[in-house]
């Protein structure tokens, strides 16, 4: 910290992104991206798009709202872009939370919620999981706080039903609830039908999943017009120009390639069941999964060790040091192939280990 | 404003970004854009890093902080990228100023600095310019503030010199003194050459000028490697991809591209000379420009008229309504035809008057 540094920073604990490791090549199943390119169709719009790349990109992304309103059937008004969807969920947490209108949260969920909190100085309270790792929705009734659900639950994987969270919403009338549905497009309900019944609700979604656009930085927010202009307000206000054209432009190509879409979100839910069935072979205890990676830990070995030994052997996944999950790793769902050589990796060491 | 969003917002402001609009085609000349098209380097870059957007960007831009160090000669430690210089601007009110630290800038310059101040609640002043719109170095001595000042300023274009600002460093040891270089390549010094002279000064710069990437995205600051650390954890705090892999390919491209840039630049900077004293043999005062825009009044005819009459004969010009500079309008220099049409439009536009 240089002496400068404002002293309300002083206690900050900033995200630690999975690892990106150069060393050598390894099979990534560790931060949940798509093995998948991105469309052929973004492709061909971002490159035409870098032609004009000397001029400012649009503010407003003008065209990629009107394709993204007309895919979700929603109005213009009722949807924002950002660099990313952690971008638009820290504008949330600035927008609807403050003394009075404190965040609340599992204690097992998407690490970067109490960051965001934390940078802009907003009390926050964790709520556990029960111990198979759910979430207790009577937990989340009536809390007087803005509720923060990511659904399907990350790094679990479990999902809540549209019509669970639909409750939390009537309960929390006078509070945002805020559902971060990054991996929804794996096999979970979205919130998205909803948002024209209650002006709490405030739906965010990215395509660095399911549209293998994580490279790319594009995420946003749908729900009451209201609700949006006060994000827009947050964002005119730090970052205008957050979506360079490239990305805009990649964005309309991977919306209007639904097919492709389709096709890949049905390819990793069947990769993930084939996954998730192999693992239950070798003795781990994996939740049923709702996105692109599972939860698993095994009796015999520790999570670390097992995040070390495949490691050594080439392959990435995911190992949180959070004493309640340290057992834990999240997998990240390849190719049906990466996933063979991780099944085949794992029956290894724990031959190696007896 | 939504019955959700934090009263610490009600008095929000938003910066109001140039008008862009897509009724017409018009001759660009308010936005400060580059009117030569990105580096052919830079774009290939670009589409080579398109093919593994499925991926995430690299949080640490390693490939870039790399070629950017060799380039300006200094440490990989010592700079740091954001989306855009407007982000790090954002980041470094975060960091540098609180209740103690007010911030310090000029009452005309660019308009995000009071935006900044106030979506994060922070105190600041305003110092007027002298009659002439010349900054008085003597009133930025001993501030006890943030100084924050655009060098070239920002709408005028005046500049003033390395040993003007380092004396302002100099003098204000306990506080941050944070250059916005943004139009510096267009023929002002830069500060870069003092960093590792002063540990309280930080250099801003962009891509979006210069280097004809004002699409993409890409911004940058300079300093001392404790206070690039602060940043870099308001960052870590709030979106840590917050560049995507092709701007930051094009940015690699970009400042390879050398050749390109110092070409680029000298052209602008030639056009403006050229412009100038067209304008000036019109009638026009026009402050000496060290920047790639002029800022220009005449006796004859008021500012926001001589810009709408622009408008509709195709040429868009940038008029700022605030009363002490509203008889200006701020001129983007194009190509030398562009500027040509704009002198023969203006000169048509003073005769009718007549």
């Amino acid at each position: 910290m240089s002496r400068f540094f404002s002293e309300k920073y002083a206690y900050l604990d900033p995200y630690t992104p999975g690892e990106q490791p150069r060393d050598r090549r390894y099979i990534k199943l560790n931060t949940n991206e798509s093995p998948f390119p991105v469309s052929r169709m973004a492709l061909r719009e971002a490159a035409e798009a870098a032609e004009r790349l000397h001029l400012y990109s649009d503010p407003e992304c003008t065209e990629l709202v009107k394709t993204a309103a007309e895919v979700f059937g929603i109005e213009n008004n009722e949807i924002l872009f950002s660099n990313g969807s952690d971008e638009i969920l820290n504008f949330a947490f600035m927008a609807f939370c403050d003394d009075k209108h404190p965040a609340v949260f599992p204690n097992i969920t998407y690490g970067f919620y109490p960051v965001f909190a934390e940078i802009n100085n907003l009390p926050y309270v964790e709520i556990p999981l029960r111990e198979d790792l759910t979430i207790d929705i009577l937990d989340y009734f009536d809390t007087g706080k803005m509720v923060v659900l990511a659904n399907p639950n990350a790094p679990t994987g479990i999902a809540l039903s549209r019509s669970e969270i639909e409750q939390i919403v009537q309960s929390n009338p006078d509070n945002v609830v805020a559902i971060d549905e990054a991996y929804v497009d794996f096999g979970a309900e979205s919130c998205l039908p909803l948002i024209h019944k209650y002006d709490n609700l405030l739906v965010v979604q990215t395509f660095s999943k399911s549209r293998s656009m994580a490279g790319a930085r594009l995420g946003f927010a749908v729900g009451n017009a209201e609700l949006i202009r006060d994000l827009r307000n947050i964002k005119y206000s730090t970052n205008p120009y957050n979506i360079n054209s490239m990305t805009m432009a990649a964005g309309i190509g991977a919306l209007k390639d639904r097919e492709y879409f389709e096709k890949n979100c049905a390819a990793i839910a069947k990769t993930r069941e084939y996954a998730t069935a192999q693992l239950r072979a070798l003795g781990f205890t994996v939740p049923d999964s709702c996105a692109n990676f599972v939860f698993a830990r095994h009796p015999d070995i520790g999570g670390e060790e097992l995040y070390l030994k495949l490691k050594e052997r080439g392959i990435l996944i995911r190992h949180l040091s959070r004493p309640e999950i340290s057992e834990y790793n999240r997998i990240t769902i390849g190719k049906r192939e990466d996933m063979d050589k991780l099944v085949c990796t794992i029956r290894e060491i724990l031959e190696e280990k007896r």
